[in-house]
């Protein structure tokens, strides 16, 4: 309990940008989220009062931090699942719980723990050795996907394999590693739900996930043309999951859409980048939302605030270097007054999300080419042609 | 310049709750917006990275404080006239202005200048003592009400009185004081602007503020059954304010609504309560509107989102003593999961502001009846009795 604000102190192990919007969202509850950052630079630990620089894969450093806070939660899945284990031994109280987030840790026991709950997952198999990868290929066609079994994200951990030759190396490197069929998806789709300790659940409309090399660029809420009833099932599965596995917070669930229907692709038991859009686009945002279940308070509406919600992230160019970030911003601010910029406080490297922008409206194609438009000018990417 | 972000810094002298919003929204623009605070557990000390302590009316404390800055704002009115001055001769950047600021400071200099601009304002005359009391009341009646030239918020600094011999001690206190008319106002109202350096100006919708006891406890936008007319000539009448004075960020106009029509009571040169409603209320919030004005930015989206907002401020009950604020924060959700809560981290001391709630909605009726109710319970007041 903080005595100054008479309320308990959530603390974040993570100091990227959900813990930098968990922090803002944090301000309206009365919090001041308290954040483990690698470094001072960090996203969060630019714009929170309570940063710790520590290493979360260091159990010392994890105790530590957990000592001055009464609930922890995560802004990703990277600590080690033997540190989460020991801190709730230790006796704290940790939000999604150890047991919960083995399941976003664990590709493999996330796939197996779906099936046995009847949730449809792509076909896969353990990847042990190349002739695991050549007998699932000759059941399941190439290409195949290549999948580390811990640790991936944005693309990160996941190889498409068009011929058996080029599993060595990855097999080779010893990871723990998965098969999976490529599949033949219409689109990606994902679906983010809360669920508080209590047991109460909270869904947001399902959104279109637009992918680029593996990384989220775009996400339309709610999902263009989606069928009412898909919707629903995605959502009812999504609540399933959560209460089957105990998350308490936010989970995104990532989603193929394919002509035989739902596959569940991924879990995640945080904040999400398809879920950046109900800063605006919702009367409670994903990060409001993950304290609010964290802190046991009942949970926020879901209602979007208008038809349809776009938002893009924005990708910092490289080559040429763009004009400096405040220029940038002017121009994106003269040209798309009605996008709201999010940025992130951290360096440019190409390619890295450095910020998102979202827009709302009642036309989702007008909408989605302001987004899109925007976060091109605030990248500092040359504008596309026009026709 | 903050080399991290590329970004200019904006520090704001001051570190209340308003402050405390402004750097909710400095996030979003990729800001850490840096405060000067008196203590280390104001408002916003509590949840800003960049938090200087020190004393606004020390010119050594203000200057080692602009120093580190790109642009200074303020979170109030009362840093002494020459300090602001000081900084401006030593080429720190200032928005407001001393120039401007002058008239939200002085409200015998604010009432003479907008007599000047032809801006409609009460009767007053300045109040050396007792005969200028008598002398005015005699032209315009009992009771008059006495206002300290400088310094004044919330209800303090201003005296209603109903007799010339109630003047005695006031003026004895040797204050700068004027005596002002009573106004026969049907109501109070308030309309919020902005202005970038470049000139741009935006104005929000009329709101009305419900006063008791002198300080505003309620908001509601836009304010019910306004005449169009009127609405547009206060927000005309603002914008020529904020253009005259030249005016930098958020500027409001307090009115009072008559049968003789508009009249000019106060000038705020900041963020301001009557704004408050904006942050789920319109696409663009007051705060982000004021640090866009003070980065010279681009204004945004004045645009509303929703047909009514009520807004209803958090005001700390006292006796008796209501449960702590993490039991009512979960009753308060519980109870109106469409409301959204603002909560300042400041210590419950009996009539202090430590939040606000926000409703939205079709009916004003409905959302304010939800707002007040809301405000009430996590103030820690006991229910009002049905009928």
């Amino acid at each position: 309990m903080d005595r100054r604000t008479g309320l308990p102190v959530v603390g974040m192990v993570g100091a990227g940008q959900l813990a930098r919007m968990t922090h803002q969202a944090a301000i309206s509850l009365g919090q001041s989220l308290r954040v483990l950052a690698a470094a001072e630079d960090d996203s969060a630990a630019l714009v929170c009062r309570e940063v710790v620089v520590g290493d979360y894969t260091s159990y010392p450093d994890l105790a530590a931090f957990a000592a001055g806070c009464d609930v922890l939660t995560f802004d990703h899945e990277h600590v080690p699942a033997e540190h989460l284990r020991g801190l709730a031994a230790a006796g704290h109280a940790l939000h999604p719980s150890p047991d919960a987030l083995r399941y976003a840790q664990d590709k493999r026991a996330m796939r197996e723990r779906l099936s046995d709950l009847g949730v449809p997952v792509p076909h896969w198999a353990p990847a042990g050795a190349a002739v695991d990868v050549s007998a699932f290929a000759e059941k399941f066609g190439w290409p195949v996907v290549l999948k580390a079994v811990r640790g991936g994200y944005d693309g990160r951990g996941v190889w498409m394999l068009p011929a058996a030759d080029e599993a060595g190396p990855l097999l080779a490197a010893g990871l723990p590693l998965l098969v999976e069929e490529l599949v033949p998806a219409r689109r990606e789709l994902a679906v983010v739900v809360a669920r508080s300790p209590y047991g109460q659940g909270a869904a947001w409309p399902v959104v279109e996930t637009v992918q680029q090399d593996g990384i989220c660029v775009e996400v339309l809420a709610p999902a263009p043309g989606l069928d009412r009833e898909v919707g629903e099932q995605a959502q009812r599965l999504a609540l399933t999951v959560a209460g089957a596995l105990d998350v308490v917070g936010v989970l995104a669930v990532e989603l193929f859409e394919t002509d035989q229907g739902l596959l569940v692709n991924e879990l995640a038991m945080r904040p999400h980048n398809s879920g950046h859009w109900t800063i605006e686009g919702s009367r409670t945002s994903q990060f409001e939302q993950h304290l609010r279940a964290v802190l046991d308070y009942p949970l926020g509406l879901t209602t979007m605030t208008a038809p349809a919600v776009a938002m893009a992230n924005v990708l910092a160019a490289g080559d040429p270097a763009p004009p400096d970030l405040d220029e940038r911003v002017h121009h994106c601010a003269a040209r798309w007054p009605a996008v709201k910029l999010h940025l992130y406080g951290k360096q440019p490297r190409p390619g890295r999300k450095i910020g998102h922008v979202t827009a709302l409206g009642e036309d989702p194609d007008a909408i989605r080419a302001a987004a899109r438009a925007a976060a091109r000018c605030l990248a500092g990417v040359q504008p596309e042609e026009p026709g």
